[in-house]
């Protein structure tokens, strides 16, 4: 141990350290300066910037011993605070830069050390300083970042006053649609918000830290599990295995009825096998968390090593055995049948395009937050677990069975008050049943908190589709048939696999007036990391498949790639691979603002391009359908206060999307009716003890379906308190007139006629959808194959827009990922991606700062307030349009994500790209 | 569990508590806000003050349960910042309310409360308040407290500047002697400085938390020691015992070679017997505090009790057993003989007086931290212990042996940073050796905290003196003989036993010229709190015998008491009762200038008296020596560092009385001389691992030995960077020129031929004494005998002053505390001193506003800059003078600390006062 003696933002401190400890964690951990995060622990991301000593320091790896005494440290905390924000804090702020929040600390800390240094940096300067000290934001696609301390310098220059870094309340009072700013932007920018890892270091003494035995393969059969050893280690209060589990220990799938498999094939800790690789096998848990890491190393697993099929390829093997005795491995199989049967079509159409080896990978969702989840008993004996989930009761339901449980009885879910990105993979229940497992085996609160690697390899990722395409067309460009063969690697367990393999069937050719299509997925059960939602859910694979044949068909048909999407696309009367009208035909508006855009690109890329650089620019149209198939509903409850305010329950669960302002300028563009100021409207959600069920935050149905709940909760509330002379009662007026203070705001697409698609994919999925058509803008490098994205345009119909800056930034996140699907992410190689780095995340200087949206937005008549969804659209197709623009800049097919430089390379010099395995056609089903 | 949200200090916060868990633990324990301390526990002195929800809130009794959601609480830490204070925190800053600074938080944040109410408040409000919230100080008398609020209040009105709030630089750059704030008052002011038990809050995980099983008898023979049901309870990593230890398992009291005690009584962990209640028994190690407390009751101890001796006079009888086996219980004896034969004397004189049954309680020093300590293994293998030790090296050359270790070897003490007051008790090693036992049998960092109980119960208190006291006088009223037999109660521990037994020699009748002095002292072991050191050390128990054996002179001569004590004040020639002269002769000149003082509060007592309310006034002289006896030295390292400042280190341990701002104006005053500006100073300080011996921070020694120290490491530093031209030498300048940059200063009484004193309490003990002359006013109400001191003023002698403030401040502190001896304190009743207010501590309104200090210095020609020593004289003779104030009010003569009111009311009623019992005369030696 030493003792050091340092300068913690003006405060002279003394600690005593391990010589080998990290600065990031004595910050935290020993000196609760929480508002320092940790995310990569690898000096990759920057989330754990301090500044020490006049520079900007990774603190997760920096060693206590190598820092010299007296040296004096910035951290967040010392920046500014919720009462006295730093003109940065109040940028970010309204520039929306915080959206999850967790790489916020961060990057004001690094953007406070550039400003000591450069009073009026270029935006060019900001982003290589960024790029410089690995600061990586995961949400926003760096530009409100960038906007943020352009408008911080400005200040602290005295350009603008600090009204100007301030939202400017409209005369009016009415907040729809302005910037106003997200409720928790200034306890994320200050770190005062409290994330799991902030909380979990809240917790009580006594609380036991978790540490899980993962499985180190990815198939095996389990002969024993020897934890004596383990039990005995310093510290160490228990070792949950199976055995302890008091329910079914399986975690319900929710399977479709037509699903082969039975909706329990995932084990809360693994019992007769292994699955994945890191599969829990055990829970230490133990005082601290060095005592419970060294005890892991103690637990004793013998195995029985099975074959691993990494791929649905291989998983469909007929020899491969089953990874789920009793179960196929192709447990479920997705018709798509609209119009006449296709074939003769195919054999008729003047013009046939195919792609047999369509392909999108793995992609990581990297979010900067790694999973974490809490579990305790409350007052009541009921368990109470808090996670990152954004299906708080859908989970609590997934999860109960296996925990011997009733969820909303015994068992409730709630989310931490700071919830990083999640961007869909909490969708799925994670860690939630193993912390309330060793929760129930100790009695005691527990907590468990990932590393970055455990977040890789053990959360769910985006389901690779093997894709095999094919359009008939008319000589004129009318595409008259579609034909799909798919297949989806969705990992060990079968949850939501039905789901996303039936997003295929609505999302390939989505967009356009197909009148006849015919196509079929299946579901593969592999032994790769376990799909679970991602942003787009499925429409990333199906748009690219039928994106990149469209651009395909236009050059078989010597048609601009544009105007043949301008010929296709819907309009009145047609309808969508589910077979219903859309509820607005905009699309053709959309192409009709982008084609400005597009001729000034193509004519740009011709000017800079050089046999060493070329430049292209690609299009694609997205769609994206906002809800959960068919029924779907959501609660809200709407009180009036004894002070005047007006309190809005719901789980409208917050992973950075801006769940809070949505609520709360949906709520408050009715409430304010009867004067109702914003900050008179008390939020109270995502906790399942004290507010309904709003439904998962996922799939861009949020602001739709829990929006029209709390507009209708809002209105009975202003209806009920309505006089006759057109003002409303007070509390007490109320309460003397016996009138109920309490509404509970319903909504459900039942409203819109929704029904779940049907065995062909048939039905009306959706009530609403969102619009775009992306325009992207490369260079590739052609001696090294690296392609840049130099600009990223989207035209976009969200509907009425609620918030512009939420709304905006969930595009140029949603683009930003998009351009990191389309060059660098993946999760494949469980050796090699295994960081943030390796996994291809998306750095400042990867992301153009020229990032353009154009809204042609189309009130929704029956969304709330006009509104539609908005969060997935931006990530449906911006790959495929880089694909295509990567075609067009150097005559290069990518068929298969992401396009590596290699295989731009490979490309550019003639040679055979390397592709992945092609699964077999038709399947024994 | 609970969850609660809290917005504190504008955060949002929402944290899982135990629904019976303390407010304060969790604000300090949970949220790391440990700017809100806990001192009493039990809501008696304002320590945890957080205001909630707009009212002072004590947060040490308020559970989680009770707390409603959405409380607003505000903490220090939301008030200020050490950026960033708040005009309370300057105005602390500026008027020395911080000493210790360990109740500052609190009593900044119930000031903060009363003028949210209240802008404008008198000062008496002020105080109203501060009673009110049950706010308490142990260092400042309070008075500065109410100068800081007014001037806040005042600022905040508009009235002062903020300038006007802040220390103002002389134009010469000169220090010495103004009001510069002392370096760690920003930290005390804003929570920030890290206690003890702030320090243990932020030791790596892993530390294992201490719980003492202790003793619930005073006097016992230990048959066994049963830890095996402990060792098994959830958590516990060991249950240490006497076994455990390595070395002799002694402390070391480093008795004088005459005493019959060998030195080696008082053990680390008890083996065979328990001394007093309280005693450690074992010590058991856990992960948290809760199981470490629960094992402490499941450690089974069997004993035989053996009879307690809670008194001299009981240990005294002839059929008491020796406590500690071996050595009888009266263990030394200190004569004092000083000129002729006293007992013709006293035949001879025309007037005798004498007193029996003088006795001062045994004083509690009350600090408002309780004691705390810590031990880790450094890199090095060296155990280091933290801790409130205020003689770093002497303690560790006290538990060295019994530790099995070598002090400065593989054995180092440093203080916390900070150190909350300990007026004495830390003179002796409390829990250090605990501590590092532990440590030491478990290889991993410790931490021990003391709660208040333990605090009042288990660490050392002043001993008591039973004192029978005889003056021989002329009919002129000059004192020819004084002759006294006292007994020393001084717990079971012989440690310094013998040091103290010896002021009584030295300071009986000091003051006066009394040419005839014959007196023995008894150190008696009793199984009483086991003596230490605290403030006056002995002076208060003597200067209330030979004080109010004055007045009794006074009045049988029908002298006028100032008039007698001029008579006999040392002049020019006398000696006092160590045999030598006096440094400076400033004793007349303090009583002429507290005459005319005297003369208008014997007026205004006259016109103020009435039947119900009699006023009174007393006068006192108190003199005390600066130093340990005899021999006395320090070492100071001064070294100019390569930014061009000056490190200037020793071990001058801080408890509050400013050890920071003594060193640094000190040193400033010598090296200005070559431009260092205080800010340039860098003191390094109280830690053995990188500071040399300044010795132990007691007996108003540090600034005469440690500051002549200081004085002359950097006059050396100063001169070897002097160039012929006068000017001086860069840090560069002097590498070039091969000048050593470090000087060792050292200093020591052998330069003023001090020597200890023989057997017969002769020699030159002290180089340097302070000298001053109190005046009491109180008001005696006849109805309940209960006393108010309305008044006190004290004419002073303590050299040049280094710092205004810091002398201010220990002399209104001193005051309080005498007030309370004289008053209310005492810890006698094992069962009813238990806490804070129990003991008797002085409350706001227990202390006058009106404290005067007339300084009357006379600078000593061998002190630094001229300074004496300052922090024993208040407390030297001020309860005298309160006692025979009360005698003027009302005729009612107190012989026995504290003047309770119940005493009072029996002397008004002409009833017999009780007092306790005497001790034998001569006992058997």
């Amino acid at each position: 141990m030493i003792k050091k003696k340092l300068n913690i933002n003006g405060n002279y401190t003394t600690v005593l350290v391990e010589p080998e400890a990290l600065l990031v964690d004595v910050l935290r951990g020993q000196l609760h300066l929480t508002g320092t995060k940790v995310a990569c622990g690898k000096a990759q991301c920057g989330a754990c910037s301090v500044i020490m000593n006049g520079k900007v320091t990774l603190a997760c790896v920096t060693k206590m011993k190598r820092i010299p005494d007296d040296s004096i440290i910035t951290t967040i905390e010392g920046i500014g605070t919720p009462t006295n924000l730093h003109a940065l804090q109040l940028a970010w702020v309204k520039y929306g830069a915080a959206q999850c929040g967790y790489c916020s600390p961060g990057f004001i800390v690094s953007s406070k050390a550039l400003l000591d240094e450069n009073s009026n940096p270029t935006r060019e300067e900001v982003r290589d300083w960024f790029q410089k000290h690995n600061n990586v934001c995961r949400c926003t696609g760096y530009k409100p970042l960038v906007d943020a301390v352009m408008a911080a310098a400005q200040f602290m220059r005295g350009e603008i006053t600090v009204d100007e870094l301030g939202f400017k309340m409209p005369a009016d009072g009415k907040i729809l649609g302005t910037d106003y700013p997200r409720p928790s932007a200034v306890a994320k920018v200050t770190g005062t918000i409290e994330y799991g890892s902030d909380f979990g270091l809240e917790m009580p003494a006594g609380t036991l830290q978790l540490k899980l035995v993962q499985a180190q393969v990815s198939h095996a059969k389990i002969l024993s599990i020897d934890t004596s050893e383990a039990e005995k280690m310093p510290g160490v209060y228990k070792v949950v295995t199976h055995q302890d589990v008091q329910g079914k220990n399986r975690v319900n799938g929710l399977n479709f009825p037509s699903n082969k498999g039975d909706s329990y094939d995932r084990p809360i800790l693994c019992d007769e096998k292994v699955f994945q690789f890191g599969d829990a096998l055990a829970i230490v848990c133990a005082d601290t968390e060095a005592n419970a890491q060294a005890a892991v190393e103690k637990v004793k697993v013998e195995l029985e090593i099975l074959p691993a099929y990494m791929s649905a390829p291989a998983a469909m093997e007929p020899d491969a055995i089953e990874i789920h005795p009793g179960t196929p491995n192709v447990y479920y199989k997705q018709r798509v049948v609209k119009g006449e049967d296709t074939a003769p079509l195919m054999e008729q159409a003047d013009v046939v395009v195919s792609m047999e080896d369509l392909f999108v990978g793995r992609q990581p969702h990297l979010p900067l937050e790694p999973d974490v989840a809490a579990a305790y008993y409350d007052e009541n004996g009921n368990l109470q677990i808090l996670s990152k989930s954004i299906g708080l009761d859908l989970h609590a339901a997934m999860i109960a069975e296996g925990l011997g449980l009733e969820a909303g009885k015994n068992l409730f879910l709630s989310q931490f008050p700071g919830v990083g990105g999640t961007f869909g993979y909490k969708f799925s229940p994670t860690i939630e049943a193993l912390v309330g497992v060793a929760c129930m085996a100790t009695g005691k609160p527990v907590f468990l908190n990932f590393n970055y690697y455990q977040q890789i390899t053990y959360t769910g990722k985006r389901s690779p589709f093997f894709m095999d395409v094919k359009f008939g067309a008319t000589k004129e460009g009318k595409v008259i048939a579609l034909e799909s063969n798919y297949a989806v690697d969705h990992g060990p367990y079968s949850e939501f696999g039905d789901l996303l393999t039936l997003r295929g069937a609505q999302f390939i050719g989505a967009g356009y007036n197909i009148p006849n299509i015919n196509g079929t997925g299946y579901t593969v059960c592999t032994n790769h990391g376990w799909g679970s939602a991602f942003r787009g859910y499925g429409s990333p694979q199906s748009f690219f498949a039928s994106e990149t044949l469209m651009d395909i068909l236009a050059e078989k048909l010597g048609m601009d790639p544009l105007e043949l999407r301008y010929l296709n696309a819907y309009r009145p009367g047609d309808t969508n691979p589910s077979g219903h009208e859309p509820e607005v035909y905009s699309l053709t508006a959309l192409i009709e603002a982008i084609r400005p855009k597009y001729q000034a690109a193509k004519e740009k890329a011709k000017e800079l391009s050089t046999p060493e650089k070329k430049h292209g620019v690609g299009i694609s149209v997205g769609v994206y359908g906002c809800g959960l198939d068919g029924i779907d509903g959501s609660e809200v409850w709407v009180e009036l206060l004894a002070d005047g305010r007006v309190q809005v329950s719901t789980n409208w669960q917050d992973h950075g999307q801006g769940a809070d302002m949505g609520l709360l300028a949906t709520s408050h563009e009715v409430l304010r009716q009867m004067g109702i100021k914003p900050e008179q409207i008390k939020l109270v959600t995502n906790d399942m003890n004290v507010a309904p069920a709003g439904g998962p935050a996922g799939g861009s149905r949020s602001q739709v379906v829990v929006g029209n709940a709390a507009v209708n909760g809002c209105q009975q509330l202003v209806n009920a308190l309505k006089k006759a002379d057109g003002t409303y009662m007070t509390y007490d007026e109320a309460v003397a007139h016996n009138i109920p203070l309490k509404y509970v705001g319903q909504w459900s697409t039942a409203a819109e006629n929704c029904t779940a698609c049907d065995e062909n994919g048939q039905g009306k999925p959706f009530a609403f959808y969102m619009y775009g058509v992306f325009l992207a803008e490369v260079a590739v490098d052609t001696k090294t194959g690296k392609v840049q994205v130099t600009k990223m345009t989207l035209a976009a119909d969200v509907g009425e827009i609620i918030n512009k800056t939420v709304v905006d930034g969930q595009i140029y996140g949603g683009l930003a990922q998009g351009i990191g699907l389309a060059l660098t992410e993946n999760f494949e190689d469980l050796k090699k991606h295994t960081t943030m780095r390796a996994c291809g995340m998306p750095y400042p200087k990867d992301v153009p700062d020229d990032l353009e949206i154009i809204y042609v937005n189309f009130p929704r008549k029956a969304g709330p307030h006009g509104a539609s969804g908005v969060g997935e659209l931006p990530l449906t197709a911006p790959h495929a349009a880089i694909g295509n623009a990567i075609y067009n800049a150097c005559g290069v097919r990518i068929t298969q994500l992401p396009a590596l430089p290699e295989k731009v390379l490979a490309g550019l010099q003639g040679k055979e790209i390397p592709i992945v395995k092609r699964p077999i056609k038709n399947p024994a089903y």
